[in-house]
This record gives structure tokens, C-alpha cells and sequence, in this order.
């Protein structure tokens, strides 16, 4: 199976690229390298949750920012899909950096970004385990709970775009 | 235009790269890659600014940080510079981080480190253009309100530095 | 001297590399690169501290801090020596991120992550010398005051892992 018949077994499908707002790219490929920018839980250009995760009343809870890590990361995806041509260009995914907006009570951001290191096994399978961070920061652009960063290798070496 | 002359053009130099706290590097060369260390918005070894970033009394202003994520991007560019030897040895910036120390309730993060994304496509054009990665945090060394770390491509490959 | 020697000669040895929490491995190699995934402060499974670092009451103090960047720091040698072969394939430390766990006032983040930058220098010698960032965040995974990630060059090229 590829990464696009697992996309689809998954029942998901690549979402639009957001706009970047800034003179930066979603996803920039140098040789056989491929870096997306941190990608947010966007879905149709709205965030899927806003706030502070945590436990407790108005934080956004560890099983949704999970959920969001993920929407977060098939944004990631869609990038890189745009950038290098497709998902089946990808031999590895290298690298995962996973920014949890957190109160600082708050110390399960390995849980909430398992929503996106999770994705990745699933659709590139063995191909998808990465090295990855994990890190509890104190606010992330709009708003958002999540914020994911990817760097994967591609399978042969591409002219810059 | 050269990066160079791009630089000379919009009225800015490359300043003395400060020296690090520790053992580590303004910024290293491996192969055709370069990194930089994060740099500070320091102006002869003094801070443009010190504090949180947000909207209120007694924090950074948005348009003072993002003054400072475009000093520290210059502070990159000496670093590159001196480590590589010259700004015209970049074939492209790859990749940006920009952290900004921030309020839990700012979350313009994107338009802080715009400040830092801007410079490197008005001193290398397209070739500036990059994916990055903007995140708020709880503090910066020295009380900075932004720290920018680049990572770039260079045209030919060096030895390591 | 190897770096295992100079290990020995710090009276160190490798720790046992703890398992991931979630779908992420502790290094990854690819061609020459190989990246750690960040990494905490345990030993024997357990943190050697746990809280926000700063001055004052309740808070991990900078140099117990300290401290724990240098243990974090050589999980991160645990796990690139499992995941390469051993430590003796590394040709350059590239570059390293410490994030560290902060109250808004701490401002004092390159002296905690020397604490992993010194122990590079002293187990590679000069290819030890690396590029760095040095960031406070809200909170880390299980209440670590430090986490350190580790990019690194190898000697030859080898398969993926």
C-alpha cells in the first residue's frame, strides 16, 4: 500500500494548504530534504480549538489537543504532498517537533503529540517513525493549542522549488 | 544584486558576531549546510529591547518586537557571514525558527518573527524565502523578547569550520 | 583519545536508552545525520529533578539545572551511540537545542544548557563544538526542568535505521 492508499483506507483525504501569513512557504524542498513550517490544527482556515491545554475549566483538554496535533499534522502532510509532488515521494520521515501551549501544571505533551507522531505511522508505516520533541510552550500564533513541525527525506533528489 | 549589495542597498551592515556564552558556536558549517546558533536582538552587545512580548503596560510592543526579530536576523546573517565567508556563499535559507517570549494571551507571533522572515527575502529574494516555525515562550536569555535561529544552504560545499 | 575514552576518563559511562512514550524512536540516523529525539534528565527512569527552574522557593535552581542538562545530554550520547553503532561513528555535533522550564523572570538559559554543551566539548574534543539554541519554555514532559536534542554528523554514510 502507499501513503495515499493508506491516506484513504484512513479516511482522510489532503486538505487545501493554508496561505502562509508571512514571506515564508508551508513547505520548502532543498535536495533531498523536505522542512514544513509549523503547521496549526486548521480545518477550512478555522482553528479546531483555541486556547491553553491543560486540566481544567477553559483549558482545552489533552484528548481534544491530541485530536488537534493530528488535524495539525495532516496539514504537515498536505504541505509536503504540494511541495515534493505527492506523499509517495517521501522515504522517511525524519524529524517531529510537537509545541503544546501549556499551563505550566500541565506535563503530558508527549500524549497530545503522539495525535501527530501516530499519524505518521499509520500512513507511511515503518517509514513514519521519527525522532521527535516534545515541548510545553506558553502561547502559539492565533491562539492555537498545537503546533507541528516536520522534516522528512525524500526518495530521490528534486530541483529546488 | 548581490546579497551583498542587496544589504548595502537597504542601508544595513553586518555587525561584529558577539561572542557566545559557552561552548558553542555563533554558527557552524557542515558539508553544504549551515546552521546558526539562536542569535538575540543585541546591538553592541546591548539588547534592543528587554521583556515579555504583548499588549499592555510594562511589556514589548508587537512593532518593537518585531523590530528586534529583524535586528537578530541580522545578527544571524554576521554569523553566517564570518562562518562561511560572505553572505554570497548562500544558495538559500532553508529553514527559520522564531521564538518570542510571550503573555499567555498574545498570539501574534507570526508578525514578531515577519520581522526576521522579511530581511532574508529583501537581502536574498527568493532565495530568502523559507520555511519557519513561529512559537511563544515563557522567557529568553538575557530577558530577550525574540531569539531567530537560521538554518541555509550554501553554493558549494566547504570543509567544516 | 576515542570519545568512549574520554567518557571513561569523565568516569561516565552510556546509560540503558529509556523507551519512548509514543510512536517516535530515541535517534534516528539517515545517510550521514542523525537526530536524538529530545531528551530528559532520567536515570534509571527516573528524573533527576522535577519542577520550573529559577531563583527562589519551589524551583529547580539553576545549577541543579545545570546538572540535569548534562544528564540529559548524555541520554542524548546513549542514544545516538545505540542507534549508530557507538560513539566513535560521530564526526561532528552539529547542533543543539536545550529547552528549559521557566518562570517569566528566569532569564539565565545559556548557563543551564552548558551544562550539555560542556559535556560535547569534553567527550569530542573540538568536534564537539556545536551551534545552539537555548530556549525557556512553560513546561516539559513529566515536569522536567531540561530537555536537550541533539543533531549530529557521522563519519560514513550508513543505512537507514
Amino acid at each position: 500500500m502507499t501513503a495515499d492508499d493508506r491516506l484513504k483506507a484512513l479516511g482522510l483525504s489532503l486538505p487545501v494548504v493554508a496561505a502562509p501569513v508571512g514571506a515564508y512557504i508551508p513547505a520548502l524542498v532543498h535536495g533531498s530534504t523536505i522542512w514544513t513550517s509549523g503547521q496549526l490544527p486548521l480545518v477550512d482556515g478555522v482553528l479546531a480549538a483555541i486556547g491553553t491545554v491543560g486540566e481544567g475549566e477553559g483549558l482545552v483538554s489533552p484528548d481534544n489537543a491530541k485530536a488537534c496535533a493530528r488535524i495539525a499534522a495532516l496539514n504537515a502532510l498536505a504541505a509536503i504532498a504540494a511541495a515534493c509532488g505527492g506523499l509517495d515521494r517521501v522515504e522517511r520521515i525524519v524529524r517531529v517537533v510537537g509545541y503544546v501551549a501549556s499551563t505550566p501544571g500541565f506535563h503530558a505533551q508527549p500524549s497530545v503529540v503522539n495525535g501527530a507522531s501516530d499519524l505518521m505511522v499509520e500512513v507511511f508505516g515503518d517509514a513514519g517513525r521519527h525522532a521527535r520533541s516534545a515541548i510545553g510552550v506558553a502561547s502559539l500564533p492565533l491562539g492555537s493549542p498545537v503546533e507541528i513541525e516536520v522534516e522528512a527525506v525524500l526518495r530521490d533528489e528534486v530541483a529546488l522549488r
